[in-house]
């Protein structure tokens, strides 16, 4: 099997599984107990919290830990509306749906968000940043990079015009931890959206980076753990697990994102010439370097991720969240896209268990799929394949 | 080490972590992708849906995935509270702060709740139920059986008042599951919190039982995972895993529980019969199998804890969650407990990994260190010790 869905899920490095392990055996203590046990299960907490922390320059009193990166969104969000009754946010239109399901939960309790458009690159434009904001506006939340389309928001320019109006600025960095260095303190970010299991940690734990002096309330209540912030018993195996995935996507930063951009570079390269009627979607320059994203015109995505899984290749057509709801992708309609252009569409995203060999071998077996799929396409006359 | 602190978490048996390896190394994908990978990982999902359900004789589909017991309970609360806005909840003065929180939250967004009081052996008394209960009560949540004292609540006489009145009826059986036999049919229930590392499944992980027919709100949005019910990628693992505990703990039902009632009620006999100025606090015979709960006069419980802590014995003084806002026991308060009762009160919780011996080291250990921390007592002379 050739695993190209690292942006949905990937796979749990031995390391950190290898941390984990004593935190079910042995260490199982309630890290609320005053005992060896509880003491030993909040030391692996905290030292973990350390290394989550050193991923983005952040203290590690600024680590809130939550179930995952959507409870992370949510956490933000409501976290900072809740103390701004009935004001105004702005994101965009392209964020994933653990942004946008809770702005427009926010709607329907009386709050304005305003949606900014993307260019067909998938890009925020500043100063449309700038002629939204107003007195009203608490929140600002921007995407750090689309899960579809791997486009790189300009980040510090937005965290800028949020703080030059005394606005919160938020960023969901789900997609760009692991594959573009984070400076939270350089960027000006006040709070941050990280998830585990999209950096070889496993899934239901996450992060949000909440900067010294900025308050939030609370989502889920209880025992008062994390400073009354995240209330219920730590996961403390999976928050040591997410702690190893940090120091060692740390670690290994630059050498992850050269092996990342070689393995992408390679296949767009191999793709665009080899295949005609397909495009690269998505910024040129800045995005990550583990994504790309192609349309294959007179192709149906969902057809081609059937023939790839036969074919013992695992891709998506977009984001993995979104499968259920079976609507077309909102990133590429806000990004001008035709029908045609987004139903064949195709995102491989790879990962550092991924080879130059694989490479090779999907680009081979799409080249066959491609041309097989188009041989029946409705299509078919119109592009003359 | 003599861990008699499962009430605050519990090993993970070495059937569970079996299972959950390989959802960490192979099976990694993202349950909602559409590929093989993805497709495997929610086929464990749902098995371990089923085994969850089974233990509780619930259908797969009314069982709610969570990151845990905290998650459940402000999810069952908050659910039925926002489709019922400004209405009235009846719950216990002794229930877990993952409850009492919430409940206290929606007070401030004028919601009306009623902490129904107890006797001293922590029953909630059913004239009060059907006292308090009025045209505006949405929503009764008692706990099936305390966390610090074990007394199990007459959950299916409440159930049965709550739909009398057309009330939706929720427990949190945190405490109670694996300890007791508990069919949500049979008993009338409408809504269940249980979370898994209480069974010896990994922490992070819990479910919430929604009966069908029963509408609740979301407390996180997003992707729409469990039917838009609790949005973000799927713990995987750890639901296998708890999926595992759960199929263990019902195999093994009958099993626990005499090997709990063998421990526990070899302790209480010893420690009574050979530590003067002991009590069994909790109920005599509505209790759960596996919690003792003593009071000795003239000790300091924080101390002792401490003190067993050296000895190599983990135990508590009530609630781990509790810990951090050093008040004294609310649980206890209700129960009409002195200053003096609750400072001298010591909670020993057994659990599938527990032997004889360790009881029988547990009560000599006890008996010298209650009488050297009695020798320094200001209540010395009080009691001529």
């Amino acid at each position: 099997m050739i695993y190209l869905d690292n942006a949905a899920s990937t796979p749990v490095h031995d390391k950190v599984i290898e941390e984990m392990i004593p935190y079910f055996k042995e260490q199982y203590g309630n890290p609320s107990s005053i005992h060896r046990f509880g003491r030993i299960a909040n030391a692996g907490i905290q030292n973990a919290r350390k290394s989550i922390a050193s991923l983005i320059n952040a203290d590690s009193k600024e680590i809130l830990l939550t179930s995952g990166g959507t409870e992370s969104n949510n956490t933000a969000i409501c976290g900072i509306a809740l103390q701004n009754k009935g004001k105004h946010i702005i994101t965009s239109s392209i964020e994933h749906d653990a942004i946008l399901e809770p702005c427009k939960r926010l709607e329907k309790d009386e709050y304005r968000v305003t949606y900014l458009p993307v260019d067909r690159y998938g890009l925020v434009n500043i100063q449309d940043v700038k002629r939204e904001i107003s007195e009203e506006t608490c929140l600002i939340t921007i995407m750090f990079a689309n899960n579809e389309v791997g486009t790189i928001q300009p980040i510090k320019e937005i965290a800028t015009i949020a703080h030059e109006n005394n606005v919160v600025f938020h960023t969901d960095a789900v997609q760009a931890i692991g594959k573009v260095p984070i400076d939270v303190r350089e960027l000006g970010i006040d709070l941050l959206s990280i998830s585990s299991h999209k950096i070889n940690g496993p899934k239901g734990v996450g992060a949000l980076y909440i900067r010294k002096g900025i308050t939030i309330s609370p989502l889920i209540y209880g025992g008062g753990q994390e400073d009354g912030l995240r209330s219920g018993t730590e996961n403390v195996a999976s928050i040591v697990g997410f702690g190893m995935a940090c120091k060692l996507a740390k670690e290994n930063m630059n050498q992850n994102i050269n092996h990342f951009k070689n393995l992408t570079s390679k296949l767009v390269s191999k793709v665009i010439k080899e295949i005609p009627g397909s495009t690269l979607n998505g910024h040129e320059k800045n995005r990550i370097p583990n994504n790309v994203h192609f349309t294959f015109l007179g192709v149906n995505g969902e057809d081609l991720i059937i023939k790839l899984d036969e074919n013992k290749i695992a891709a998506s057509t977009g984001s993995a969240c979104s499968v259920r709801t079976q609507k077309a992708s909102h990133v590429l309609k806000a990004m001008g896209f035709s029908h045609e252009q987004i139903t064949g569409s195709l995102r491989l995203s790879v990962g550092i268990t991924n080879t130059e060999q694989e490479i090779d071998e999907t680009v081979e077996t799409l080249k066959i799929i491609i041309q097989e799929l188009r041989a029946v396409s409705p299509y078919k006359s119109k592009y003359n394949f």
